[in-house]
């Protein structure tokens, strides 16, 4: 896989800028120039001095939008395949292999979609986002395990990591917010940015594919840089401060990147992705004192230093002990979720909070929308999930509502499309 | 009322940055002074030149978040009083308005409240916004019908402009999405910012009001100053082309403001807030053709121009006329929500795009939380309303699901809280 090209997180290319045409190039370079000084301050607490207005490969060894440094903002969908016909499945995932390579270079989905495909027909192009940078958009497919059953003659091909999850004690799963054939994330500095895009690879399925579920998502709640600041969750905590990072290559082979041998040859480069709507109690946690909630998380709220220590990156140390015991409860999350806990265990997350009204009782439907990246689920996230399921004192304030796993092949070559290497295997 | 201060968009003061406790003085300067350059480039088409990081004066002569230079992100809520004792409801104001006053600056919602109110207690600040710039934020308090029942003694101090909006044809209107006592809008360039202020408020309003509705909103459908570029909504056209601007205080005073002899003396200064959750059936909108969308919009996509003109900000000519009839069609969007077709009548529109997940039929649900201040309702919005309502071309797709008004009293001074003229009238 040498001749891939290497996906280029906040490269700013000449293209980059093409779909902001009311600006004109003095303008539009002077921005571009500036942003790399204030990259996602705006937004965020965010430092990676990546142009947060730029353009992320769309084609590489890896699909972007895994190690990527988190965007700011997503939009996340999943789709139910509505035909039983496979040719028009594969024609469906290269339509939209080509949009999405124009959307994320910040061009419209097709060639003048917006307006310039005749007076008489429908824009291939919604318009929404015509005057908007390509705001670092990353759009990441993957497929689900329904999508490999007799439908399509996929399930020769199934890899045996792709499984729907087990039943995972206290889970309140809502099954429309749950599975589905494929997925796409879209992630992006600007909301409209990843709304456009997914809104318009909606439309173009229309009679192969059509919407299961989607979640916006408003804030990123971690970190996959060693350049981005650690950001907090709904619960105030900063989250995400022992994750896996872009910059360290071998945890990734290790830990996120399907290798060669492991299962299915179309999977290799590739990984999985879990998706775990996670409703935060937030009024029971909000009337929690604080030292309740830190032994409950296991760090310092306003530092978020480990129970014991004194400052973020201080090494978890789950055998420190005061007076009372152990620092670091046996019951709390970063404990449990640690690879030291787990025996090695460790996986990429890049959820998003959200925020998505009142639940009908008074109370804003707020929450987590945990994404994670795996080689392997079975062995990273289920057993992870099943002894934070079992044990993990924020149960108390959590609810998983919505689940799902996906098999996202690798990134693509030139001229490949998505899913090539799963239908042409 | 000229000792009031005036609000001041985007001033940047010593306090803005104090929340942001991770940066040193010299890193915090640097973003501060590079984001005029390039202020809100990261999330949106606004070239305002003020800084996207900044503070929003709380107190001055309006409630800021009406003519503030709308912001890229808003949380909206509606809550319902759950008490009967009018103490408790102006004690609650009172708390709102001391934590809307420091969240504003950029600072915990209470001194040291995330952290600082001792191990034992439950921490009065959520701290979600721990890190995270004062980004704008802007809280605007208004008064619903319904709280001028007979529970608070209120009813004699109805304004006459505040009624429940009428039906208007093809209303098809979710209670749950409606109405309400009291209404907070939350406008930042941080969308973490503006949920942490509403969940927050949200929070010590425990036992006196719940949440009744909310609704986020990712992107600005309208512009409110000359110096920010026109939005687009998710029809993909430019919006709020002829919007009154900050810069207009004449048309501001006519349309806007409350003036001192037009009803209750304690609405003077203030402005009614319109609220309608519009649902946009976009699958539909995305199969029209070009010529139909923008004969329904009555200007042409790309530009934004009136049709028959050749620039978005062309004067609206409604008697121009080409071969087939009138260039903006007698049921264009434009022409029935113009003032020269209603008689003079404006309205000033702050509306947000929002995609709240899907329908359950296999579409996104997806619209414009629609947003407008007017001096009265009844004058204003409701004839134009009734005008588009039965008219207009845009209502095949589109559909009113959510309606609330409310009154927003005048800004405050020093040492007033949120309804004192209301409450101590």
């Amino acid at each position: 896989m040498t001749d891939r090209p290497t996906n280029t997180p906040g490269r700013d290319t000449g293209s980059g800028i093409s779909r902001r045409r009311l600006f004109g190039a003095v303008g539009a370079g002077a921005v571009i120039a500036g942003a790399g000084a204030v990259a996602g301050r705006a937004t965020g607490p965010d430092d990676t001095g990546v142009a947060a207005h730029g353009v992320v490969d769309f084609r590489g060894e890896h699909q972007a939008g895994i190690v990527t440094p988190a965007q700011d903002r997503m939009h996340f969908v999943a789709f139910d395949i509505t035909t039983t016909d496979r040719a028009q499945v594969v024609a469906m995932l290269k339509t939209w292999t080509e949009m999405a390579a124009r959307m994320t270079a910040g061009l419209e989905a097709t060639e003048d979609g917006a307006t310039g495909d005749g007076a008489y027909q429908a824009p291939s192009d919604t318009g929404e986002a015509l005057d908007l940078d390509p705001s670092q958009l990353t759009l990441t497919i993957g497929f689900g395990p329904s999508l490999f059953d007799d439908r399509f003659g996929l399930a020769p091909l199934k890899p045996a990591a792709l499984q729907d999850l087990p039943h995972f004690p206290a889970d309140n799963l809502d099954p429309t917010r749950s599975g589905g054939d494929i997925a796409i994330q879209a992630c992006a500095n600007d909301p409209q940015v990843a709304v456009h895009a997914i809104r318009n690879l909606a439309r173009v399925a229309f009679g192969t594919a059509s919407v299961r579920w989607s979640q916006l998502g408003f804030g990123r709640t971690s970190s996959t840089s060693t350049a981005q600041a650690t950001p907090r969750n709904l619960f105030g905590f900063k989250d995400g401060t022992n994750n896996l990072k872009a910059e360290d290559p071998d945890a990734l082979s290790e830990s996120v990147w399907v290798a060669g041998d492991d299962d299915q040859a179309w999977m290799a480069g590739g990984s999985y992705l879990v998706a775990r709507r996670i409703r935060m109690l937030i009024e029971q946690w909000d009337r929690a004192v604080l030292k309740e909630q830190e032994a409950v998380i296991g760090r310092d709220k306003r530092e978020g230093a480990p129970l014991g220590q004194t400052t973020e990156f201080d090494e978890l140390d789950l055998e420190s002990k005061g007076p009372d015991g152990p620092f670091v409860p046996v019951t709390a999350h970063v404990r449990l979720a640690s690879a030291q806990h787990l025996g090695g265990i460790r996986i990429l997350r890049r959820g998003y909070n959200f925020t998505d009204g009142s639940d009908g009782f008074g109370h804003l439907d707020a929450g987590l929308f945990f994404i994670a990246f795996c080689r392997n689920p079975l062995d990273q996230f289920v057993p992870m999930q099943l002894e934070l399921a079992r044990s993990d004192a924020l149960n108390e304030y959590i609810q998983h509502v919505g689940s799902a796993v996906f098999a996202c092949p690798p990134g693509l070559r030139d001229g490949e499309y998505w899913g090539q290497s799963l239908f042409e295997a």
